[in-house]
């Protein structure tokens, strides 16, 4: 393992992190929040200092593989978090350690779970920098930097699994030295229009910006208690609703889209798997929320919008899910697990997953019928490699371990079983509610520090889907 | 397939099933309860004939195959839960059809779940072929058939498959032709040993045999209320815990002990990890809990009958499980997956399984960490075929997704969340007690009418381990 290339590689995500630390300087100082010289000027100056020192000379071993980039990448989100939790910290607004290290790995992470009982009443900087770390870590901090370093490296790709969710990284964009150029792009240009739709509905700028940023990222930080629902705006909620879909979609298809590739849009049976479920969700939770709501309408309006906000992992609320009756509630905690597509900021186990396992068991299933008929697993027509199917199979079973060993300690902390495991599948899957006092009418702040801590990890496990953390810690035993 | 066969064997199976109804018409005599004649009469007199029309003429072409193995086997597990609810309906003792169809299920399939309210007055009839079917369900009837057919077909081992538990059929006893009997002889005696030990304890015989033949299947139905807490007896507690795990043992390592194999037994993998696992939990759940009983000494009784009882999937109690820490209960519905070993008579998804799972996923990261190391999942220090851990992996996501659907189903009965869950899984897993309204406290008796009927689907899938249900509805189409 070539060491020094990663302490390199972490400089570079390390400054870029800190070059978005002078956003919300610039926010403070617009809305004349003194406080932002010491709160963010510091951990931008801590960033600055540590990642000149680990770029200063560009390593003679450049050689960079997949095991590179898992690690530094892990690193780097653990540092980024502890960092980025400075601010909230130094102006007081989170003063706790470990709520604050939850609350940015939280933002980072783009799951939106927050420890906070009153959001509103904290300063604008403060409120940017928690929905902009959204933002950063919906596509990634390490594509951003590959983003900008200009480098004509053909090995860019290699390292592009570590941040890239689902099943395997997307192959199309792949032969393009740009591929993490055209990507931010993509997601600069779709979080521009998304704020300008807001706008159109009235919404005050900066509360557009936040809303997009957050949106972008798939992540669900508000800068209101009732999250969505504050604004009371049908129009409001279908652009938050419609954009939060398009940011779970894999953002191949949108270079497909660029290059007249449509064929290969529509085709994609992972898309149009993720847009099935989303109909049949919604028709089915409108139906059962109809008594709940009073009208149809209303029932629609809600029901879409939640189950946009679940599946693809953003967690924004227009009502409080605790009233929904248990089987609505079951379906949304049942869609948190499918997620978005591979590929999207979205969060889950990503849509593709589900689809190789069902299709798994279904194989299985007519193996066990005729041992002798040999079926194989299919995508978009094709059959999908052994390694693949194995890998999902296998992926499915460290998630759900991971997932058991977790619950067992948050329930150390005494909430009901249901409120526990809801945390712990929230923040794996990266959405940001659960269930009873953590629906999307309460927080997480009532639980102790262990289950933070615990929490925390789940949200890096889900983000970075495992691997790169397990290789972080394994590895340092060779 | 040939169905002229799979109808030959259903009509032996019936055949079994209706002369075991002999003897609930002894016990009823005995007591001098006269509705035995009408209750247990007719359906024996209903399966004596179907299986006469059915065995009249042995079929020429004899040729079986797992397949016709496994549908007859569904086929006969579903035909012989109808007949044997008819004595609680005419009885009058289980008026409604849907209630004795569950608990009728619920025998058979050794789990346990009731939904009676006040156990204690019914009969001592129906009591007894309550718990008998538990005896029945845990051997599996088409063993019996097959030990009592005097067959020396070499073919026995392809369809004992069927309701056999676990990855693959154990393989020892295998080789040989009268494996079913030796089986059942083991089976037999250690139900007779467990009724003796129980009746020195002070039981009086009645009980005696009730309880044995309930731990034997690891079924759990008991004649009170408060199940074993009713003896409140040290001594009656520790010879059930003990014969439930034992029961809970692949039966193939006692014929191994038999014939002086002491090596395979001690180095037995898979009951190891069982035995490892029953330690551990008992130790986690005795100091959990060790404040809500007050000392040690009580804590640790009641931690090992409940973590016995759990794994083994008998689902006695001495204690009310709800009154546990979130911790201890949350740890006891991981026990319910992790179930007993396979080749045993208990449920869960057996403890080779979840091994299999565990080394999968150990596997998985092996490779990522280093793609060119060659791993292999091992057990009993030999590989594992790819097949099996391919087959391990497909129950598990077959298992989760059948779960989530039955999970959704049961929602709509608007229970909690955590208690529709409970009532999955324990009912998958075969074990009998839940969470909340269904915890050893309580009871099923309260869910609606479909609600049963996705249970009683569940514990024949779990019983019976997907395959000859899935079989028995996809073979309609061939």
């Amino acid at each position: 393992m070539n060491y020094r290339m990663i302490l390199y590689i972490m400089g570079q995500i390390l400054k870029g992190v800190g070059l978005f630390m002078l956003l919300p300087i610039i926010v403070g100082l617009i809305y004349g929040e003194e406080h932002v010289v010491s709160s963010f000027g510091i951990p931008f100056a801590i960033l600055m200092v540590i990642s000149f020192a680990l770029t200063v000379r560009k390593p003679k071993n450049n050689s960079i593989f997949s095991m590179e980039g898992f690690v530094s990448v892990a690193a780097s989100w653990i540092m980024m978090s502890v960092v980025g939790a400075v601010p909230f910290i130094i102006s007081g607004e989170i003063p706790n350690f470990s709520d604050a290290i939850f609350e940015t790995v939280s933002g980072f992470t783009t799951t939106g779970a927050t420890i906070l009982s009153d959001v509103e009443s904290m300063s604008k900087s403060c409120l940017f920098w928690r929905a902009f770390t959204h933002w950063i870590g919906g596509m990634g901090i390490l594509m951003f930097v590959l983003a900008i370093m200009s480098s004509n490296d053909s090995r860019t790709m290699h390292m592009m699994r570590a941040e890239c969710a689902g099943p395997k990284a997307g192959k199309l964009v792949s032969k393009s030295k740009f591929s993490a150029r055209i990507l931010y792009m993509i997601y600069i240009s779709m979080t521009l229009l998304e704020i300008i739709m807001l706008l159109f509905g009235g919404m005050p700028l900066y509360d557009a910006i936040i809303h997009a940023c957050s949106s972008a990222g798939t992540g669900g930080f508000s800068i209101w208690g009732d999250s969505i629902a504050h604004y009371n705006s049908l129009y409001i909620e279908m652009v938050i609703a419609v954009f939060v879909i398009l940011f779970g979609v894999n953002f191949n298809l949108y270079y497909y889209l660029l290059i007249k590739k449509f064929p290969l849009v529509f085709r994609n049976e992972e898309a149009r798997t993720y847009f099935g479920i989303i109909i049949t969700a919604t028709a089915v939770i409108t139906m059962n929320t109809m008594k709940l709501f009073g009208s149809f309408g209303e029932a629609l309006r809600h029901s879409f919008f939640m189950v946009a906000s679940t599946i693809t992992s953003a967690g924004f609320a227009t009502t409080d899910t605790s009233q929904f009756p248990i089987f609505s509630q079951t379906l949304l905690i049942l869609l948190m697990f499918v997620g978005s597509c591979a590929g999207s900021t979205g969060g889950g186990m990503k849509v593709s997953r589900i689809l190789i396992l069902f299709k798994t068991g279904v194989k299985e299933l007519k193996y066990i019928v005729n041992p002798r008929a040999v079926a194989t697993v299919k995508m978009d027509g094709k059959p999908v490699e052994n390694d693949v199917v194995r890998g999902v199979s296998s992926y499915f079973i460290l998630f759900m371990l991971i997932l058991c060993a977790s619950l067992l300690l948050i329930t150390l902390d005494n909430y009901s079983i249901e409120e526990s495991a809801s945390a712990v599948i929230t923040c794996m899957n990266n959405i940001g509610f659960g269930v009873g006092r953590f629906s999307t009418s309460g927080n997480l702040g009532g639980l102790n520090a262990f289950s933070k801590f615990v929490l925390s990890f789940d949200m890096l496990i889900g983000r970075l889907e495992i691997y790169p953390l397990i290789m972080l810690f394994a590895t340092k035993k060779h």
